[in-house]
């Protein structure tokens, strides 16, 4: 099989099989970062732009480091110092960009939709880095990597979503990416935060955290954004943390091989007790690593078969 | 011919063959960003230092990938991060840069002047990306070799300059390169904004665009940065427009094979109208890809010879 | 002699002859910036990431340029774009980072004691780059190999440390590396600029600098940060210039071979006048050089001897 796609935008347009073919190429990958020397000559000579209008240090920075282990040449801008702030259109900026003979483009931005617009007005292969509320693809995919990875499978699952979905582009993303590889997912929060539509995902609805955890395999844990709290979606920190918190009292009615996700970073003590996040179930930082796979693995499809797989054995 | 000088500094002190020998380098360099392997080891082993005292997405990013694509180490350090804050002098924070045995400096400062400062201070080559509203010859280098390739000789062409003329350091570099080169020019735009003495330059000076663009080769529109407005040079951004904004109604009056040209970037709607900007006749973009180029060739000449031309045609 | 320690966080806990393997492997680094090419492949496919909570040019500036030069891949993280600004702990943005298989971490940050806690907390190497007003290791192990370079020894030296002893990481270290290896140090500034039980350290106090500076074979001077004055730990920088800035007047006290170091960056005319730090005595941009040499081998050694020494000698 050979990944036909220019960009990766969302999990929403990716068939089961393309999915699993990125998944599959992401395992081939997680050695790599393990090896003395951790660089294979992959998108050697080819230039990626890194075009942040979101602070991100993890996302950015595992991005950046997939990059430079596939030997790229990087740049990063950030809005700070983008044009932007002069007034430029973001389809200016990225055509600019491009002008400079860039292979590929990795892009986060506040406005959903923002990379499937660059990705029609580019020729070049565009990243999704998160949009808005929208999607954050690379995310899932580690994700689904993760779970792969630890559970052997992803068909039969059954995955709690638990926190802010109506804001969450990993919710979002993960929706589409479980579901369409035959998990079953419950969405699980207050009411102000879940979407009205959310069921026609495919997914359950639950506003009660233990009812939720009773029975699944998986729970993922969404970060609160504190200035949620200001707009009024929720009466308190407090408030929240004691009903859609996870502690180690409302883990009791777990399965007792659950594991536990958060895409970070945490905010310990609101959605998530210390206890929990490092505890035995906690599969945190194994999603960061295979963050780093899953981008080098996209990286590579999209920088389009330059590549022969034995060169993945050969020491550079 | 060997480029002899230490520094890039201005088109005001090179002579007409240093200018057309940069060039003529330049176009050596174009075809090397359209390779696969985008990589020449000119420079590999070298240092260079991007010093940003002003905030610039495309000029840093564009000398960052020349940099790059030449195989030297490169280290951005930008005004809002460095020892410029803590109150160290100019000349004593690029000394100490130098100390780290860097091998050349690339540096923009909102100063007119400080990059020739720091060529006298430092024994390593300084290339000025813009000084205040005094130079910036790297674009008007890219500007020449545009209209090079696309018009196959500067010499005998008119050119038009729209717009602020008074703070644009792309006017001024430019009206050295193509006066030099054997173009004629005219600057054209309010009053307030054309420096009282500019013909001693050898240009014409207009106040009428229509009139002004009647019979050249080239339009050169400026960028006008809305914070002139506050300053009282014109009454509103839509007089402005109305009077000195490109559009396809006012480019009626210019030669059908004229060309349009904007060193970015873009106020859509001030300067230019967006069926101007991305019209037949614009080579906007196109001036960026050889901003790349022109840039490579500035390091390289002035890296100093470290280099056999027969390594260009020799993937690395 | 190989050096056992997984980190570097100070030179309190060094011993001397750990302090002079430093030195010495650092001797053999001083060459390879004054090469043509520089660099080496000791780091090659390693990832070194540098982690800076408070800004600084010249330390970031120095370590990104030895991690290029040992061939590293390195990336940089500042506070202002870190997920710090989310409410993220330290160590989760430390674990995080590990996650991403990276082999060692440069860390700055104002509190004292935070590289130690990541250093405890993590498997890889940490280098502290400056702690809060505790410790600054390699401007300490800099100063002494300039002093080595140019008196040919540190014991039996005599050594005036003068200025805001009290909230300086660099006295601090500096009086660990030079009584542990047989240098006699005087701390000289204004009574509340000293600590308390400064002595217990094994210095002699001053509060006189005409008398402190008149024995003594080198006089570092320190910075004033203009924010102490705030804080009314002296009455004007006016009045602390006159009694504590080193001027020519001054400096006539001294013997005729005496040095003069500064870590940077200067306060001319504050704690300084130019003609001393331009004169014939001042060795300032010899730190800068030797701070590239002292911390390209501090990342061998903890890089941990993956590198044959014959290669030094090797060009890449």
């Amino acid at each position: 099989m050979r990944f036909e796609r220019k960009d990766l935008l969302g999990l929403e347009e990716l068939s089961p099989e393309e999915i699993n073919f990125i998944l599959e190429t992401s395992e081939s990958f997680v050695e790599i970062s393990e090896r003395p020397i951790k660089k294979v000559p992959v998108l050697r000579g080819l230039t990626v732009v890194n075009l942040f209008f979101e602070p991100s240090t993890r996302t950015r920075t595992s991005f950046e480091l997939a990059e430079k282990r596939l030997s790229a040449d990087t740049v990063n801008i950030s809005a700070s110092t983008s044009s932007a702030v002069k007034g430029e259109t973001l389809k200016d900026t990225a055509k600019n960009i491009e002008a400079m003979s860039i292979d590929m483009l990795v892009v986060r931005h506040s406005a959903p939709g923002a990379p499937h617009f660059l990705a029609k007005v580019l020729s070049c292969p565009v990243i999704n880095a998160g949009d808005g509320s929208h999607e954050h693809p690379t995310q899932a995919l580690l994700d689904l990597l993760t779970l792969k990875k630890r559970k052997g499978r992803i068909e039969g699952l059954r995955v709690a979503i638990v926190g802010d979905i109506l804001h969450s582009r990993v919710a979002r993303s993960n929706i589409w990416g479980l579901t369409k590889l035959g998990a079953s997912v419950v969405v699980c929060g207050p009411p102000t935060l879940i979407p009205p539509e959310i069921e026609s995902m495919g997914v359950e609805v639950s506003h009660d955290l233990k009812g939720a955890i009773r029975d699944v395999d998986v729970i993922m844990m969404l970060r609160i954004q504190t200035e949620r709290l200001e707009e009024c979606f929720f009466p308190s920190i407090r408030e929240y943390s004691e009903l859609f918190g996870l502690d180690s009292e409302k883990l009791k009615y777990a399965k007792p091989d659950v594991l536990i996700m958060h895409p970070g970073p945490l905010n310990r003590g609101v959605e998530i007790t210390p206890e929990v996040a490092d505890g035995p179930y906690s599969v945190i930082l194994e999603q960061v690593k295979y963050g780093l796979a899953v981008r080098m693995a996209v990286l590579y499809l999209l920088g389009g078969g330059k590549f022969e797989s034995e060169n993945l054995d050969q020491k550079w």
